[in-house]
């Protein structure tokens, strides 16, 4: 099948610089420090309207994941996994996917964001509105990863 | 910045043939037609435990989008609104995101999911699990597209 060229559209800002610094999830860090994605001017434009939402959909590449892993053994669990069960970066595409709490502007392309989990500088592929009509599934359940999952006070489905 | 090269995993099957059948978002057809993603054989492994997750998100390139709009006025409103406060296929990265329902495997390398509504054809970028611990907003506010939004007896939120 053809390939697909994608090209940044900003940069997020994150206090974490080595992989081994930033969190297992978002919501992890208590409280969440708030971080910013920096939009390219060229694209200013497409934050009209952005106001009044409480939550985006971050998209961002993972440029540190350089070779996919189809099968892996998680570090928390005893079998070995495929990818796509899993959120881990080594991806065949590996793009990664926040929800993230947004806290408004700061200046015109600067958007203040809580809950990325990703390192300082990772490349910026879209912004989505969250929509709680048709993102929010509150009673999904998790298969292996229920036992696993990282619940604390900013886990919304507490 | 640089560019980065991406290549689908699969395809998508619906039962949509052109943009003006699709329906306004994957939960309005009530019942939600069953929709099936076909994962390539070199891509399958990586589908190993994806057994028990109720909700899948679904990541696929919104091929049809060819030129981006940063602004526009949808067709249900009389404002202009920037693309990235909207879900519309016309983004400078045109990647698509729905959060299905897993209905389990038919067949080794193809999931049956609802929810979908991108046309017959679509290509699959990555298939991630959802996570009510990361993924579920329920009270999320929906900025200018609250007034507008679609809710039915599929919508989660209800």
């Amino acid at each position: 099948m053809t390939a697909f060229s994608i090209n940044p559209i900003g940069t997020l800002h994150t206090p974490w610089h080595t992989i081994r610094d930033c969190p297992r999830n978002g919501r992890q860090p208590d409280p969440a420090p708030v971080c910013t994605a920096v939009v390219l001017p060229e694209f200013q434009d497409g934050l009209t309207g952005l106001e009044g939402f409480s939550h985006l959909i971050l998209l961002y590449w993972l440029d540190l994941a350089t070779q996919p892993k189809l099968i892996f053994t998680p570090p928390f669990d005893p079998h070995p996994r495929g990818v796509f069960s899993t959120r881990a970066p080594f991806r065949p595409n590996p793009i990664g996917l926040s929800v993230v709490a947004f806290d408004g502007f700061d200046g015109p392309a600067t958007l203040k964001v809580r809950y990325l989990d990703c390192i300082e500088g990772t490349r910026l592929l879209d912004i989505k509105p969250y929509l709680a009509t048709t993102d929010s599934q509150p009673s999904a359940t998790m298969g292996w990863l229920d036992l696993h999952a990282t619940r604390n006070s900013n886990s919304p489905r507490e």
